[in-house]
């Protein structure tokens, strides 16, 4: 029998939450502890986090390296901030002592060229320490850069590929309808958008991802942020939303000769959610996802699936490009 | 700059020259020699097949072996026949020699199940001379195998897994409506089944792929092959279909608990052409290729995508989920 591989988890907000409570049920996982800084989780442990369901040791603790020292664990799911300043010198912490990551950190799924810097020192880190790293969740990592990239694996010659994804942020959870802006004025949008407040996270390094995989150039690359206004009323469990107000987020990147195009719509009360990528070439591909993938679960479930093929993956600094194709765990029995 | 891959093109039919007419095209990649057992194509070169636009080396020889050393490959490109006891024995010697294999065999995908024997030597060969082997193509290889197994990446349980493809076989080669036995009376259909000359090679080694992934097992399963009767009178620039006739065929597999469903339809004057994959789960899955895959061209496409990934992929018999994510490759300046 093969043994468990030994995960620590970092970050025990809603999705470092959520992956736990998935992966506590996966067969050929341990979850050997959990890290978080919240005065309020301190001492407690796992497994009373989660409801008694999981066979989960060690407490919670606040440092990543005390954790770390006490429960060896092969590798630890960061699920922590969007912010890969922050996020990176812990990485690089369990790299050095042989502890691969994964992480939901939108701005780690390609940081070689907004962060080249960073890039480097996490690569040396995990070949110093044997360890390998990888960011990913459904977007950024799948659904605008590692899909389109897969599905030109039969085609002969690309000529351009544009990504759409709609999102209906109603069925989503209360923050990030707030954070795609539903329910401001458009003045308010705007200044949010100014402050760095709203904005999808890791856009451009799906766009950095995708054109990587065609040897497309990024510079002069051009982006957009723009308000969805409400065409009528909205009301979800969490916002209320007037016609007239924003609606949420409409964002899009591009590389200077418009060969790769992304495009990405957050917003409540979207009516024909989907995701969908275009391929022209030789020969031409269109594909529907039809509803589109469903966010907070795929990211989950994409850290999970990720775990295996990352410890056996060469060290360093890791991409989706990289890793043997991720899927599903076995069927339940 | 990298060195270029040297190539020797095995197989000169219209899947082996089309091959090798779109891998002239591709930078990285140096087509040094062929090989056919046709006599009226002993002697002439590649180049002069290909209509001069290729830099080609070397003649085309009748003998593998002789090829091989003559003009020193890295990978040889395989697209022979369907039959893998054929193919195998020449791919082994290319694996012993140290000489990768990519391959258009059906039957290639994934032979653990189907034929285990030579799966292990093919395995052993390439262990000892420190190559790597592999089977690809559109289907089997992608549509209903790799892909459906990619598309669950982002989930994190999957209950059931369901692939069709409708193929319209009046817009592919004349060989291929033939083989689905367009313009055939159902009797005739039904011989040509029991003799083993209709059905679509590969398609019990894709339900074997696919069921690897998720740990489902394959005793048990079942299939069928069913001719599709035309309801109207079809011509295409190969054949002449009158209503009642076969118009082509339709092909299924499923595992014992009927949790992978593959089901297969090619035939002349299909009105909705597409490929479609459901996964029921958590999240489901619903994925739609408008128009279906276009199978030659993807097919040769496949082939060339695998080859930089082979040459780094551990030695021995691989398949489509060892290596890492193929696609395209780089867009035209």
């Amino acid at each position: 029998m093969k043994p468990e591989i030994r995960v620590l988890q970092v970050g025990l907000g809603p999705i470092g939450l959520d992956i736990a409570r998935r992966g506590v049920r996966r067969k050929g996982l341990r979850f050997v502890g959990g890290v978080d800084h919240d005065p309020a989780l301190a001492g407690r442990s796992l497994a009373e986090l989660l409801g008694g369901e999981a066979e989960c040791e060690g407490p919670i603790l606040a440092s990543a390296e005390l954790a770390s020292s006490a429960c060896s664990p092969d590798v630890a799911v960061v699920a922590t901030t969007s912010d890969l300043a922050i996020v990176a010198p812990m990485a690089e912490g369990f790299l050095r002592a042989g502890v691969s990551v994964v992480s939901t950190c939108e701005e780690l799924i390609y940081p070689f060229i907004s962060a080249p810097e960073i890039a480097s020192r996490l690569d040396e880190a995990g070949r110093t320490g044997g360890a390998a790293c990888l960011g990913t969740g459904i977007n950024p990592g799948f659904v605008l850069d590692l899909l389109p990239a897969i599905l030109s694996a039969p085609v002969d010659r690309v000529d351009a590929i544009r990504c759409w994804r709609i999102v209906d942020a109603a069925v989503r959870r209360g923050p990030l309808q707030k954070k795609v802006g539903a329910g401001l004025s458009v003045e308010e949008f705007e200044a949010r958008v100014r402050q760095g407040a709203i904005g999808h996270r890791g856009f451009a390094e799906s766009l950095h991802l995708l054109c990587s995989a065609f040897g497309v150039g990024t510079s002069g690359a051009t982006t957009f942020i723009r308000p969805v206004i409400a065409e009528a009323d909205v009301v979800t469990e969490h916002v209320q939303v007037s016609a007239g107000q924003v609606a949420g987020v409409h964002q899009g990147a591009e590389d200077r000769n418009g060969r790769v195009l992304l495009d990405l719509k957050m917003y409540v009360g979207a009516q024909d959610p989907h995701d969908r990528i275009e391929i022209d070439g030789d020969p031409s591909v269109r594909v529907q996802v039809e509803g589109g993938y469903f966010g907070d679960t795929a990211t989950s479930a994409l850290v999970l699936n990720a775990i295996p093929g990352l410890l056996r993956a060469a060290p360093g600094l890791r991409t989706m490009l990289d890793l043997p194709p991720l899927h599903a765990p076995p069927m339940p029995a």
